[in-house]
């Protein structure tokens, strides 16, 4: 069984995609908590990754002596390995536009991802006003994201991005969360599609989860001084 | 046939590593170029790929009706049309380890990618003492990719990084070009991938017309003032 290792499931958006991936296609696995002590040379979070993995990071799956790092090569990786699950939509065209997507997400959106950490647990809609009255670059990407989803659900016909559940749903799962915590303004259609992204199952057991964390972290917490 | 819209040859790093990756595979393909006369909207540029991706970004491979944006995605496209041309490692665990590191660099290495902009024909090597001195998360992302290929050259027995040309190959490409630009120090044996790397005849075609570009754009050219 592969053990998928994560960070605080409140903050970590990168180790939720993999997680919500395998949660909601319904492959087992083991789950392995690293906390986010802090990031530094000397915490205990890079003690435990030092020997697991050279990037220092989460999310991480090891499989068997299989060690795969990053979340679009553990998403490839379980693609091939699980293909009964159709990860990846099973029409060529659509598959090569999911990928699009995951790659520009994985590469991009670094005002939305910069000035709006993942914070499950968190309401910060006034912080989301100010960051929206005042972040060109954050009202920028909520604009793509919002003509991407928008598209893809008039392409496919929803209900999610490429019809049932893909990848590319689970890669905009943490972005889902953040649109809600900042309280960002979306149009009809793209709200909707957050709302049900929130509601799978798969999801919602991870942000149920990190609800009950309760484990604050100032270093993760920019406009919060207590919980 | 396909088509890659790319930008100058000189400095779109993002462009070269697909341009390589088709020509040292020897897949035919119609290359489009894109100058960068600047990224602002009311440029050329941003109104040439207007119609053509939303993310007014290249690389951009266009095959019929499809689009596909972004390396990554470009890259499993490939792969899975040309399976012949064996651009992923055959064995699923080298694949998976080629995907990791593809996908780290796709978005790590900041520190080097920002201070080390790709720039084939220039002799930055002054400025490239400096910021070796100076920059500390050059150092470390030097000294990740210094480990990341021995390792790899040792696990797999070279010449390329999982033995024959992979995608992994042409994703670090680029990196070769600035190690050489910014005559950045390397261990012996990384340093002769590098050579390996820039002497193989799909990235000279590109570092060769590179040269012969003469296109000095002053909004890429953080060390020179002239050519
Ligand atoms: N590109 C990586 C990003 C992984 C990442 O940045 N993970 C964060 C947690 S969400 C981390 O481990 N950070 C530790 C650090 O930056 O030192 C992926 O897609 O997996
Ligand atoms: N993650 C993208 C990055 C593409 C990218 O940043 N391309 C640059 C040229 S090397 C670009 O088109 N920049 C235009 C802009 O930033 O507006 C990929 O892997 O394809």
């Amino acid at each position: 069984m592969p053990q998928l290792y994560i960070g605080n499931k409140n903050y970590s958006s990168w180790s939720m995609r993999p997680w919500v991936l395998l949660k909601q296609a319904g492959i087992p696995f083991e789950e392995v908590m690293v906390r986010f002590d802090s990031f530094n040379g000397d915490s205990q979070f890079k003690a435990t990754l030092r020997d697991l993995t050279p990037t220092g990071k989460v999310p991480l799956l090891v499989d068997g002596d299989l060690t795969v790092w990053d979340t679009l090569a553990i998403a490839e990786y379980l693609a091939e390995q699980y293909p009964d699950k159709q990860l990846w939509p099973q029409d060529k065209a659509a598959r090569a536009r999911a990928r699009s997507v995951c790659a520009e997400m994985h590469s991009g959106f670094t005002a939305l991802r910069g000035n709006c950490p993942m914070n499950v647990e968190a309401d910060l809609a006034q912080a989301g006003a100010l960051i929206w009255r005042d972040k060109a670059g954050v009202r920028a990407d909520v604009a793509r994201l919002a003509a991407m989803w928008e598209g893809l659900l008039d392409q496919y016909g929803g209900p999610l991005l490429f019809g049932p559940f893909s990848v590319a749903d689970a890669y905009f799962a943490p972005v889902c969360t953040r649109l809600k915590t900042y309280a960002l303004p979306l149009p009809p259609k793209a709200a909707a599609y957050v709302d049900r992204v929130l509601a799978l199952p798969g999801v919602k057991a991870w942000t149920d989860a990190a609800l009950t964390e309760k484990d604050f972290l100032d270093f993760e917490e920019p406009y919060r001084l207590t919980p």
